[in-house]
Order: structure tokens, then C-alpha cells, then sequence
């Protein structure tokens, strides 16, 4: 039998060694096979989080344990999710990281309020629960500890902001929900919404682009296109160069679609 | 049996691919399972680096093979030592990097001054022995040659300079020794002693504060804070914000602390 | 049989997920151990990365599956190139990613165009195929594909520029050709261009240094040497600083040597 996958997805960086420390609290406990999503999430950035892990978790193989810290509530009574879903495993602090996961939870799937302080570290500090808590948990949970056997099941949690684009005759109002390091901007605009539209026309920051490209290098160098990404979202980007920073633009900026005819 | 773990600690940083190569050679010789501690550590910085091995390697399985590269002085005739030290094994050139593990060695434990060229790669570059030596070295500890094998007992290695807190009547005056990404502040006095204060009075950069918070959010966003936090350290920080970027603080910075009532 | 070992190699950073979610991929078919060459080039920057993989690969155990994904054409009709060279197995858009590698491809090597819509991920993105296309390819050469099978042997590929030095009459005319993270400056002349010089004499952007230093330390802190690197390249450092930002050089400044009595 290979190996459990655990994927890891932290604020924590590449400077300290708090993943490191992570990995070897799991590395002492189970002999899971530990995938680094990522650890570059902007300190205390839940929403960003809650995105990449929404948008990453299917790609992993079944059975997977994916913890999650991005926890600026550590120390204070926050409490900590664990669920099943689709026959993938998660765990992280109850604050909206898992939101993008939960909104998809179905009949068969479990969630539950994680109550098990004998799986942490004897020594448990104020300020570093992914070492004394979450990484036992997921260790736990990567050796064969069911999910349902971690605490009381949950029917409510933290959800984030609702973000859905509004739709009225023909015009599309969403924003940049998520910027990547290429300064792609990624928007909470779906490829769904634009399913009746042949050549859209997308504005933000002042700027306009009318059809959807088939690709980056189909524009001209330094030229500004829309593209279907590999969320599904629509997606602003400049052929060669980084549109966030070329437009000025941060996370939360308008979109807007004018579906054409 | 499970694979060996090894742990790696350098300033390589994830631009260039130094890491990737040491990790391959490990991978070349033995089937260890390689965790990063950190590569971000800042060109050269001993310091640092010894005090995030010195605060990490407990929390890794039993007898792991700690690697650690900071070594501005490659080429030069500075040694390389390898330890045993509470059932754990280290790497690293005597330039101070162990300093804070080898502070704790005991009698049953192990230091030698590595002497095994027959060990190094076929050809020995002058300023990459992370990749020519050290790898080669660490995967040959991990797949089981003893520690005494590799050199001659040291019974010397470079140490760091004290900067241990000075106490004195109710007053204690320390240093930050780190800083993290989060811009927490690592200071060089431990819980232990502040164990008699019951709102101790801490004092940095013209600021002040009393008393010892639970946790980051115990406080007003913005304000500042003093934490025990999770190497048992005081640290001070600011609800979600930086606290070296805002205080204008670097590694160094006096810390004083009266103990009051 | 010891798990096949996977490098990775992309200029996907470290703030997203999209390492991760490649890993995922491959861990979802196959059991290789994954390896991070790195995934710091510079965006776009396929020069860089075909220089850090060619002075990498055969540090690797041979077997080794290199993915490499640097990709501004993903999208477009850009080919992509598998290969067996000496033993290790290569899987790249031909973009001249490949260039160095192939470069000593032999008669008993083998490189193809591969054409294995098969193996994709059920859905094709526009704008991700190091998740869609290339994990999953790479993923079944680690299982056992042979490359011959990927598709139609290739003659032909996408070369990058000669950047080989001119030599002169004592003379040598070369470039910087990769800036490490340290600020090394890395250039195009090899250790065999040096090999008649007794005390070469090192001109770059206005300064000039006279002897090849065996260390970094062996010159005063913040001294310019020249020495031969990991690479038996000729490189230009500076003892304890960034030479790179101390001279204010770039990747393509022209260095000249005059290889002296």
C-alpha cells in the first residue's frame, strides 16, 4: 500500500522553519508522504487560502489529508474543523479556510468539531497550534483515525463573504477574486456565466477587452486579453508581463462583462 | 522499516536550484526521506541558522539526520562536524551552525571532526561542498554509518557569542535574536525567566507593554503585544501587523523587561 | 525497488498552488518520489531555466524523470519534447528548455515529439497543461513508459543562441550567463577556456580583477574575486556581498579575460 499524501497549506513561508517543523512533527508520527501546496499565502490571508485549496484539493489522490493553517485566531477559542469530503480528508481552524470545500458537502460526506487533546503534543504553546495541534491531528488522521471519531459532528462554521457575480440582461458584475505570481487576475467571474456569450466584452481599472483568447502568446507582446484559466474563471492577463502590476490592481477590483450579442 | 529522514537547513534560497541538486545527490545514494527545514535562511547568517536548527531538530523522528549549509567559508580550511546528540545526527561546517545543539551534549553523545574524502564526490568544486561533501556525507550517515566513523572526537567547535539575558534586581536585559516573517520578535529571554512576574513590563524601541497575552488577538488589531511564544521565548508582536517593519527593529535590538509586583 | 524519482523544475514560484497541484497530479498516478529543482525562474525566463537544468541533472540518480515547465506558449501549438539522454529521462515544452541537455545528445539517446492525448487529464486548461499534459506524462514515464512510446522520433528542436565565448589571442570574450541568489555572477567562460592562464586578469563593468581566488574568504569582506564555481564556470563574487547589486550587472553583461604571461 503507497504511502498516505498529506498536503500541507500554510501563511507560515519559506524564512522560518515552522513548515519544516510541521513536516517532521508529521514525519515522527505516520509515514505519509507530505506534498507542499504552498506556504507563500500573504499572513493571515484566509480568503486566498480558502481559494487555492478549493481550487486544488481534486487534484490529489483520494484519501488525502489536507491541512490547512492560516490561523491568526491561534490561542484564542477558535475552533478547528475536520471533514470528510469526497472521499478527501481535511482539517484546519474553523475561520473559513475550509469554506470553499464545505459549500460543495453532501449527505455522505462528515464534518465535525475537533475535540482531541490527547493526539497533541504533550506540550501545546499559545502561538503555534499547526505544530502542537493541527500536525498531530493530521498525522491521526493520515494513520487510519477516522474523521468521525474526532470530535462532535458540525452543522455550522465560519463562511466567507459572498463573492458570486450578479448577472442582469446581458452584463456581468464580479471582481478579482485571487491574483497569481505571474499577475494573473483571476476573477469570481465562471466560465459558466459566459457560455452564451461569442465575444464579451470585459472592463476593469479603466481598461477593455473585447473577445476571449485562446491563449497568452495569441495577443501580442504587452497586449491585455481575456482567457478562460484553469479554474474555469475568467481570467485578466498581459501577454508577456504582469497585468496586477501593469494595471494597478489588487484583489476585491470590479469586473464587469457585457455579454455582446 | 521506515526511510530515514533527513532534514536540510541552508541559505541556498528557491531561486537557483543548489537545493534541488543536494537533494539529488541524497536521493543518488540513499532512500531517505528529505524534509527542508528552510532554505530562506539570509546569506550567511550563522546566527539565524543555528538558532532555528537549535529550536526545530526535537520535533523530527529519532535518529534524523540533521543537514545544515550556512557556510560562507567553503573552500577555506574550516572543518565539518558531525554529532550524535540525544539519538539525533548533525551535519554541519564548525562555523557556529551547531553551536546551540552541541550547547546541550552530554556524555553518551558524539562529536567528531569529519575526515572521510573517500565519502565526497569523485571531483570537489571550491564553492559548492553543500553538493560535493555535506550531501554525500549526511546520505552516508543515513544509511547507517556511524557517527564515529567520520572523523576524529572533537572535543572543540566554534560557539556563538553569549547572549545569554542579564538579570538584575527585578530587571532583565536581553536582545532580539530573530525575527520572523511574520515580523514577530524573538527575543533572547526565556519564560523560565519571567516565572516570578506576575505583569511584567517589557520595553523596546521607546514602546512598552505590560503584561503577557494569551494570544495575538487578546489585543486590539494594530496594537502591540508580549507573548511567550513557541520556542518558550518572550517574543512581541503586533495583531495582525508587523511588528519589526512597524517598530523599525532588526536583530540585536536591546530588550528590557521589569517584573513588577 | 526504490520509488522513481521525479525533479521538478518551473517558474511557478512559491506564492500559488500550482506546484503543488502538479505534485498532486503525479502522486495520484504513480508512486515517485518527488524532488523540487526549483520553481524560482523568473517568469517566463527559459534561458535561466535551460542553464540551472543542464548543470543539474546528472547529480540525480540515473532513472530520474526531469519535468521541466516554463511555458509562456501553453496554449498555442508549441511542441513538447520527451528524451532519454545518458540514462535520465526529460519532459519539456520545446521552447529551447532542453537546449543544454540536448545538446550532448548521443547516438544510443532518444528524443521525441510527444503525442499522448491519452495520458492528459480528462480536461485540458488553456493555461495550465504543467497540471493537465506534462504531471501526467511525466507521471507515466515514472511508471514505466518507454520514451520511444511518448511519439515520433524528433530531429529537430528549439535551440537558444550561441552564447559560447570568443577566444582571441590570449584574449577571451564572454557574458554573464546566470546571477545567483547570493549574487554570483556566473559566466559562459569555462574552467578548460583558463586552462593555459597562469593569473588571469577579469574585466567586468569597469573593474577588473587579476588571479583565480580558491575561496570566497580568501579575499578581504567585500573584495571582488574571480573563481572557478560549482559549474567550472568562470564566476565573479564578492567576499560577504551581492556582486550582482554591488556592480549593478545583469545576465548578458559582457566579461572579458586576458589570460596574461
Amino acid at each position: 500500500m503507497p504511502d498516505a499524501v498529506v498536503s500541507l497549506l500554510t501563511d507560515f513561508g519559506y524564512a522560518d522553519a515552522y513548515v519544516g517543523v510541521m513536516t517532521g512533527v508529521i514525519a515522527s508520527r505516520c509515514d505519509a508522504r507530505v506534498i507542499d501546496l504552498t506556504h507563500g499565502v500573504d499572513p493571515g490571508d484566509i480568503t486566498s487560502a480558502a481559494y487555492l485549496l478549493g481550487t486544488s484539493w481534486r487534484y490529489f489522490p483520494p484519501g488525502t489529508v489536507h491541512l490547512s493553517v492560516v490561523d491568526p485566531g491561534v490561542g484564542t477559542d477558535r475552533g478547528i474543523l475536520a471533514a470528510e469530503v469526497d472521499g478527501h480528508r481535511f482539517v484546519a481552524p474553523d475561520n473559513g479556510l475550509l469554506a470553499d470545500v464545505l459549500a460543495t458537502v453532501g449527505e455522505t460526506d462528515t464534518v465535525v468539531r475537533v475535540s482531541r487533546p490527547d493526539l497533541h503534543l504533550p506540550k501545546v504553546s499559545q502561538t503555534f497550534h499547526g505544530r502542537d495541534v493541527f500536525a498531530p491531528i493530521a498525522a491521526a488522521i493520515a494513520s487510519g483515525e477516522p474523521i468521525a471519531k474526532l470530535g462532535e459532528p458540525a452543522t455550522d462554521w465560519v463562511r466567507l463573504g459572498n463573492r458570486e457575480p450578479q448577472t442582469d440582461a446581458g452584463r456581468i458584475e464580479g471582481e478579482v477574486v485571487y491574483i497569481d505570481r505571474f499577475g494573473n487576475l483571476i476573477t469570481s467571474i465562471h466560465a459558466i456565466h459566459l457560455a452564451e456569450a461569442t465575444r464579451p466584452t470585459v472592463q476593469l481599472a479603466d481598461r477593455a477587452v473585447t473577445g476571449l483568447a485562446p491563449s497568452y502568446e495569441s495577443v501580442e507582446p504587452g497586449e491585455l486579453l481575456a482567457i478562460i484559466g484553469s479554474t474555469d474563471r475568467l481570467e485578466i492577463s498581459i501577454n508577456g508581463a504582469n497585468a496586477a502590476q501593469e494595471l494597478g490592481v489588487a484583489t476585491g477590483e470590479p469586473v464587469q462583462v457585457t455579454l455582446g450579442a
